[in-house]
């Protein structure tokens, strides 16, 4: 009894180790899309895999970031700009992929880019405040997943969603934790539908990180505390 | 040891008994606002609770829900014509919820107006798709929720929103899950948001119901199937 216990317990060991050891070959041949690569996790990834000897092809919201990006990396990293919450935008973007990978397909597709603020009490917003982040952390997501997919689909690639510890949790009010739960559920829905095609879907969920989304939080909170309603003002009081 | 045990459980089956006891008193002062009481649990929940002796404030999308459902209902129940959707309409309805309550307050807002459309694989559908169901299930709520919320504050009301079992989990595409999971955060926040003015939020998950936003659902998966990009309908196959 024991005994069969202890080769049980080798065994897991043995295939956790092997799985551990696995690595990506041949990273040289594979593309990847990444979005929002001015700044934050996505400027972060992009120089990383690129430095691994990856095909990096960076979204950036602005001209300037791309710029820099490119600046900082090699002749292997190309940029385009997209933003993702204009349809015609991602599909630019796609046929500008389509282009750049060829017969290749896309092995790797991450949806970084999104927007972080505003995290206020619910009551100091508007509609157009939780549409705004809305639009881009989830809408933006699925569209640029929606006009992706055939090319991840022919390599049987993989979706990395960039989600949130806010996916799970709604701590404050405002757009970004009712976004990022609904990147879940695109997500949770999105991997059973893919896995008959052999497509992978991952979530990331960040904690605190003390990338660009998070810097100015009090300035910001205090414009939306002069924006509010007077009547949202005197029910909360100057704190 | 085994007596203080036995006590305490004594002391729980009181204290729940005694809970279980508690009912709402002065039912006929109080104010209740109900969206989409066309057809489904709204259409129901108004009719019990003006049964009951509640002022019912119920809108309807349509003129010919409000009228089948006044025909249906005591006097007190009065009706309005909303489509959440549409921020003109949520503050149109605010102005004629305050003409009714006047200083009492609104003792209960509901949240129940949605869409059902479309469960299919998110790859069969747009951006558009998601958009629609997003902006009533989700913005929608929000946007009724932010106006109405200064007059259930005003009473130390509750707000009640319609979520599902799918707001915990994705079997489907579309945007349905995504915009209930949205639900679950909004209310999150804004639960713990109001605390401080003794208003209480609370959400409702259920499951399979026969009401009318589960009718047609096979037909309606071959009109999206129709509609499915070429590439998508080659790799799904006409199963």
């Amino acid at each position: 009894m024991w005994l069969y216990l202890a080769a049980l317990l080798v065994l897991y060991f043995l295939l956790r180790w092997y799985r551990e050891r696995q690595t990506v070959e041949n990273l040289t041949e594979k593309y990847v899309f990444i979005t929002g690569c001015d700044t934050g996790f996505g400027n972060l990834l992009a120089r990383q895999l690129d430095t691994r000897g990856m095909r990096v092809l960076a979204a950036c919201l602005t001209q300037k970031g791309a710029e820099e990006l490119e600046k900082a990396t090699s002749g292997r990293l190309k940029t385009t700009i997209l933003d993702i919450t204009s349809t015609e935008s991602v599909a630019a973007a796609t046929e500008w992929v389509k282009g750049c990978v060829r017969d290749i397909g896309l092995w790797g597709l991450v949806n970084n880019a999104g927007l972080g603020i505003p995290l206020t009490p619910n009551e100091w917003l508007t509609k157009e405040d939780f549409e705004n982040v809305i639009g881009v952390n989830l809408l933006g997501v699925i569209d640029v997943t929606l006009h992706m997919l055939p090319l991840v689909r022919r390599v049987r690639g993989r979706v990395v969603n960039m989600a949130s510890i806010m996916g799970r949790l709604a701590p404050y009010g405002g757009g970004y934790s009712p976004s990022k739960y609904g990147v879940e559920a695109f997500s949770d829905s999105l991997r059973r539908e893919v896995i008959p095609f052999r497509v992978q879907v991952s979530i990331i969920e960040p904690g605190g990180f003390a990338t660009s989304i998070a810097q100015n939080i009090t300035e910001r909170l205090k414009t939306v505390w002069k924006w509010a309603p007077s009547e949202v003002r005197e029910a909360y009081g100057q704190q």
